[in-house]
C-alpha cells in the first residue's frame, strides 16, 4: 500500500517527499516537532488528512525526550502544538488532530512517561483510523456508482494525501476493483500539479486507466459528454456543506453543476467543522507567488510580474450533490445531514 | 507598436518568434510559403487575426517568383493555398484570407506580374486593415465601461495575437489610454502560458497594472467580487454566436454567467463564420499531447501518464453578453445581429 509516511520503533517519522515525485522517491527523515512542522510547511507531506496524521507525530516527537515536571510538560506541549498549528491554515485535521493529542495528555491523570506513552499509541491510532475511514470511504462511494463510469478528480486526495488508500481516490480505487472505472481525467492542478504528479503517479502504480488534461478543459469535456461524475477531497467542510479544497475545485463544482453532473466531495469525519456556519469563515492559505511564476527552475512570465496564490477556494454546498465520509453519506440540506452523521453510532 | 511582424522591401516576413517570449526576442525570417506554413504550424505566430495576415504575406511569397504561364500560376496558387490553409483547423481568419487573396488573383485579368503585384498589396492591406479594425475595437469595447474596472483576460487577444494593438487587449488599451484599468487578471493558459509569457509581456510593456493568476484561480476571484467583466478574443464566431477561443474560454464564461460579470468578446469580423449555424461544427484542433505533459524540457507526469489536448473550446453565445467589433457591438439575439453588423456599411 502507498504511504506518504513510515514511522519507526526508534521513533523517527520517514517522509516520502511529494516535492520531488513523480520524478524520484525520496525520503526524509524527522526527529523532531521543528522538523515535522518544516516538513508540513514546505509540502513535503501535504493532503489535509496526512498533515493531521503527521501533525500528531510530530507533537509526539516534540515531547517525546522531556524528562522533567508535569507543568514543564504541558508547557511544552502547547509550545509544540502552537508550533505545528501554524504551519497551514486551511485544513481543519491539522488542528483536529493536535487538539485530539492534546485532550488525550490533558485526560490522563498519570506520570509524564505515561503520558507519552499514550501520546504515541494516539498518534498511530490517528493514522490508523484515517486508513479504515478511507476504506469505508472508498466502499461508500462506489456504492454510489451504478455502472462503469469516466470520473474527474482534481489535486490529489489519495493515498499520498491521507494516512494511505484515500479519499477521493479511495473511492476510485473501490470502483477500479470492481472494474467500473472507464476513465479517470486527471486535472493537472496547478501551480504545484498534484494532478500531473502524485495522482497521475499512484494511478500509474495502481494500474488504473487515466488521463491527464490541463485544468482548464475540464468544462470541455463535460460539455462533450465525457465525464459522468467530478470526485474530489475536502481540506475544511462547514456545518452548511461549504468545502474548501485545493484552488479550481469551485470552478469544477460550477461546472458540473452546469451540466448536470455529480459532483461528490470524499472526506473522514476529520475534516468536518461544524463550529463555523459558513465556509466563508474558512481562512485561505496565500502561499508565495513564486509557485505561480515559476516552474521547474524557469520563469514563466517578465521578472515584472506579479501573481496572486491562494491554495485553495470554496465551493458552496448548494453545487455539492453528496458528502461521502465513513459514516455514510451526506446530502442537502447538510446543516441537519451532517450532524446527523457525526451523531451516528458507527 | 508592438507587432508580430515586419515585412520587408525584399518580400521577407519577419516574425517575432513566441514560442521565445519572454526569455528573449528572436525573429524567424521566411522567404517562402513553406517557412511561413510551418511557422504558423509551430506557433512561431499565432492569434487568430496575426495567423491570417501571416498567411496572406505567405501565400504571395509562394508564388511571387513564378514566371510562367498564366494556368502554371494558378495552380501553383492553388497549391500554395492548400499548404496554408492546412496548418491549424480552427481560425477562420487564416480561410477567410486565404480565399480574399484567392479572389484577387481571380478577379484580376491581367497578366501574371499584375496580379503579383496586386496580391502583395492585398496581403499588407488585410494588415493594415486588421489594425484599423483592432483599433475601432478598442474604443468600441472601452465604450461599454462606465467607470475603472477589473477584467480578466485569457490567452493573449493582443497586439502579438493581431496585425497590432489587439482585440481584447485592444479594448483593455483603449480602457487603459482614459486611465479605466484598474487591474488586469491575467490567466496564464496552460499549456503554453500565452498568458503568463505573451499577454502579461505586453501588458508590461505598455505599464497597465496586471496580475498573473493560474486558470483555475479565475472562479475564486470572481466569487470574491474581484473581477467587473471578462474580456477574451475569438478564433471562430458561428452564426449563432457561439465562440471558439483557447481553451477555458468556456469555462470562464460558465464562471462569469454565475456571478452575473459580463462576458464580452473581442474580435473583427474576420473571426466570424456565418456559414455555421452553430459552435458544433466548428473543427476543435488537437495538439500533441507532449503541450501538457511537458514544460520547459520537464516532464511534468509519469512517463505513463497520457495526456488530451484540445486547443480550444465552444463557448455558446448564450453566455456571451456582446461581441464587439470594427462595425459595432452585437448582442442576443446574434443571428440576426451579427448578420445586421456584416451587412452594415462602415
Amino acid at each position: 500500500m502507498i504511504t506518504p509516511f513510515e514511522f519507526n520503533n526508534d521513533d523517527t517519522l520517514i517522509l516520502l517527499d511529494q516535492r520531488r515525485l513523480p520524478w524520484e522517491e525520496k525520503y526524509v527523515a524527522c526527529r523532531t516537532a521543528e522538523g515535522v512542522a518544516r516538513a508540513i510547511r514546505e509540502m513535503v507531506v501535504r493532503g489535509a488528512p496526512a498533515i493531521g496524521i503527521a501533525a500528531a507525530l510530530g507533537l509526539y516527537l516534540g515531547v517525546k525526550d522531556y524528562q522533567g515536571e508535569e507543568e514543564g510538560f504541558f508547557r511544552l506541549l502547547e509550545e509544540k502544538k502552537k508550533l505545528l498549528s501554524t504551519t497551514r491554515p486551511t485544513a481543519v485535521n491539522l488542528f483536529w488532530a493536535l487538539n485530539r493529542m492534546e485532550r488525550v495528555a490533558l485526560d490522563s491523570p498519570l506520570p509524564v512517561k505515561k503520558i507519552k506513552e499514550r501520546l504515541r499509541v494516539e498518534a498511530l491510532k490517528i493514522w490508523e483510523e484515517d486508513v479504515e475511514a478511507n476504506k469505508r470511504i472508498g466502499l461508500t462511494g462506489a456504492s454510489l456508482f451504478s455502472r462503469a463510469c469516466r470520473v474527474l478528480t482534481h489535486c490529489n486526495a489519495g493515498a499520498l494525501a491521507t494516512g494511505g488508500y484515500g479519499t477521493a481516490l479511495g473511492v476510485i480505487r473501490a470502483l477500479h476493483e470492481r472494474g467500473m472505472v472507464e476513465m479517470v481525467l486527471v486535472d493537472e492542478t496547478r501551480p504545484l500539479l498534484q494532478g500531473s504528479r502524485l495522482t497521475a503517479w499512484e494511478l500509474c502504480q495502481e494500474g488504473i486507466p487515466h488521463i491527464l488534461i490541463t485544468d482548464n478543459m475540464a468544462g470541455h469535456f463535460m460539455a462533450r459528454g465525457m465525464v459522468d461524475a467530478v470526485i474530489v477531497g475536502a481540506d475544511r467542510i462547514a456545518s452548511n456543506g461549504d468545502v474548501a479544497n485545493k484552488i479550481g475545485t469551485f470552478s469544477l463544482a460550477v461546472l458540473a453543476h452546469r451540466h448536470r453532473i455529480p459532483f461528490y466531495v470524499a472526506a473522514p469525519l476529520s475534516t468536518l467543522d461544524l463550529d463555523l456556519s459558513s465556509g466563508e469563515e474558512i481562512p485561505i492559505e496565500e502561499r508565495c507567488e513564486d509557485e505561480v511564476t515559476t516552474l521547474a527552475g524557469k520563469r514563466l512570465c517578465p521578472k515584472e510580474t506579479q501573481a496572486f496564490n491562494p491554495a485553495f477556494d470554496v465551493t458552496p454546498g448548494e453545487l455539492v450533490t453528496a458528502i461521502v465520509t465513513e459514516k455514510g453519506v451526506a446530502q442537502s440540506p447538510y446543516p441537519t445531514s451532517l450532524k446527523n452523521l457525526v451523531e451516528k453510532r458507527s
